[in-house]
């Protein structure tokens, strides 16, 4: 199948790239390089080592024989994005291509603008692309499960059937997110729906958990086919920083009462789900939704897993609880359906120990380069205005020398 | 009370300003004149005439012996807007700053990204200026009933108490938009609920109907008052276009099956709503929703009625069924509350015959500036480019002239 990956060259769209590309499909991957720009900009870096694309591409060529094809451009310039639509006349696009930091939309005006900009407008021009370029092709586009934020009812797949004074309608279900990016997300989910009625496009929106993880069976072959591991702040989620404060016996930094709940996917089930998603397409005009996450868990029962499994390396990681940053409820019901990606064949691997080893050793391995500043939240919700710790200077000169 | 009014020289900003200036408010106009703009572009204009803003204010000024200041400004222009807020410091704003019109959004792409562009982030930055610099003052925020779509159940006024599998919540109301203008004004209503939650702002979100109506106690202190009436595909509402339609001979153009069932209210209610809002603030943090309507028709409804009433002015009026150029249900169920402002003081003004009339006298006294060309719809939802008609040069030279 000819498949586009806008975003191909982050944390997730690489190692879907090369999933993709393994199985046979004729991947090309559109990317404006936006996250290393941002870590050129302030000194952070993956924790492991990432080649450029260019050489990934050429790595990846050398070990499978497999050619991905690539093009740096940008979702928001709308030529750029036609000419590849026209040139690889795409039957599926998996949309990665988003500003997907909460934290990153919460540092100000210009950063929460930026993200609503970037993330509506892009998705808008992909839209319009598919439309006008591959109006058959399949729309996959990676949301959040952040959507729905924490209601006091079960979260469904995209949809609620409501009944009320004597009626009833399976209506969208609603939506409460935390954060700018999540709204934007939020947005996106909502002109999606729009085109697909309008238009006749088709889209599977996969409202996806946190993923974890950094090793698949492709990214394995050759180390510079890594993935990257980000546990700052901005870009980390919970558990990377988590495994990287234990590795540095740092404080395991819990915010708030710890007992906010979100689910959870391994990278090696959320590349598969694409490729589920992507052999069973939507019919034409059909907006579907997945959430795309195989558990749940509570940040404390998180940190708790990681203390007790750091003990294997002879580390007493120790909790510490910080105010929290964010606006959200600390304490509340959570139940999110997710069977849908299950019932097209997907077969979850779980976050068991081992799992949980392999991250922490990693962040062990390379301890050295771990720079706790940059760990520490200085972005509040509440505030205007944050600024963001930049990484100390002499560690991330040595950052640098690794590219 | 402090009062500022973003688009406050629009077909609804102008006359609100008047009204609450008679009152004994200080009201401060923020606009950049893009309706105007858009008409000095296109050939269009206003069947009414209407008097640049300076020229508005200054006989109201002479009329009322009343104030009221002006700053040309835009809200994507966000050091214009802090500097207005820092002047004013405003105790309440009222946001009428948007792309207003669900044709223009569906133009093609660009208009479809310069309004959801221009509503959500003039939007956020009118969020961001309120929490910098007048983190008490209550934003009034005009919404649209299209946000709701036409569910299968009775709409609520922004939320609805959800029992699902032995639980419930109060969510919000599920939204179904039916334009990128539609759209982005659901964008708005997340974005503004989110800075409510976590900034503590005070908003009322205000879905309004349909407005009809061009008279106030205010503008018809003098001519040189008045404010806009559209009839165009672009900006006018179907009741402004069979009015003109009828004056002018013409067939009375339906949509589709006609039966599509919207919300309406009539313009002097519109401006009491937004003082009963602005007199009974929400609390801190809250974020509230009032469906601005006063009463329900569907397209027919509305054409039978203008059939009806052309015939006292010796007007023989048909209707002719055009294809829908909307993506829309054309025959469903409707019934949305309308309660809370009623609640406040609300009396609400129907549209009885002599409303109807007084619009169809206005439509004859204007006849020879209709321009028939304008009225036929030209942008088909399920296109992604439209062209619009230009008026006709010999006519759109004769209404510069009258500027």
């Amino acid at each position: 199948m000819r498949i586009l990956i806008l975003g191909g060259d982050g944390y997730l769209g690489w190692p879907q790239s090369l999933y993709l590309s393994s199985k046979g499909h004729d991947v090309t991957i559109f990317d404006n390089l936006s996250r290393r720009h941002f870590d050129l900009e302030r000194g952070f870096n993956s924790l492991i080592p990432i080649q450029t694309l260019h050489e990934r591409v050429s790595v990846w060529n050398e070990v499978s024989g497999r050619q991905i094809q690539v093009c740096i451009g940008d979702t928001m310039d709308y030529e750029a994005l036609a000419s590849v639509f026209r040139d690889v006349l795409p039957e599926a696009v998996i949309h990665f291509a988003e500003q997907r930091s909460a934290p990153f939309s919460m540092i100000d005006r210009k950063h929460a603008v930026f993200t609503q900009t970037n993330n509506v407008v892009g998705t808008l021009n992909v839209l319009y692309a598919i439309k006008e370029f591959a109006p058959d092709c399949h729309l996959v586009k990676l949301g959040t499960m952040g959507e729905y934020g924490t209601p006091n009812i079960d979260i469904e797949e995209g949809f609620i059937e409501i009944h009320h004074k004597g009626r009833s309608d399976i209506l969208p279900y609603p939506k409460q997110p935390g954060s700018f990016y999540h709204l934007s997300k939020t947005h996106d989910s909502h002109n999606i729906t729009f085109c697909c009625k309008i238009w006749g496009l088709r889209a599977t929106d996969l409202n996806q958990g946190v993923v974890y993880g950094v090793e698949t069976g492709e990214t394995t072959q050759d180390a510079r086919l890594a993935t990257r591991f980000d546990y700052d702040q901005i870009y980390g989620t919970a558990l990377n920083r988590f495994c990287a404060q234990a590795a540095v016996g740092y404080p395991l930094s819990v915010y708030g009462k710890g007992q906010q709940i979100r689910g959870y996917i391994n990278l090696l089930d959320t590349i598969r789900c694409i490729e589920l998603a992507i052999a069973s397409p939507p019919r034409e005009g059909e907006y579907r939704v997945f959430n795309q996450i195989t558990e749940q868990f509570s940040l404390i029962e998180l940190a708790e897993m990681v203390v007790r499994h750091s003990q294997r390396f002879g580390l007493e990681a120790e909790v510490k609880y910080l105010p929290n940053p964010r606006v959200e409820a600390e304490q509340h019901y959570y139940n999110a359906a997710h069977t849908r990606l299950i019932e097209l064949g997907l077969e979850p691997h779980l976050l068991n120990g081992s799992v949980l080893e392999a991250l922490i050793r990693l962040a062990i391995n390379y301890r050295d380069q771990i720079d706790r500043n940059l760990i520490v939240p200085t972005v509040n919700w509440r505030m205007t205005k944050n600024e963001i710790t930049q990484a100390d200077n002499s560690r991330s000169s040595i950052n640098f020398s690794r590219e």
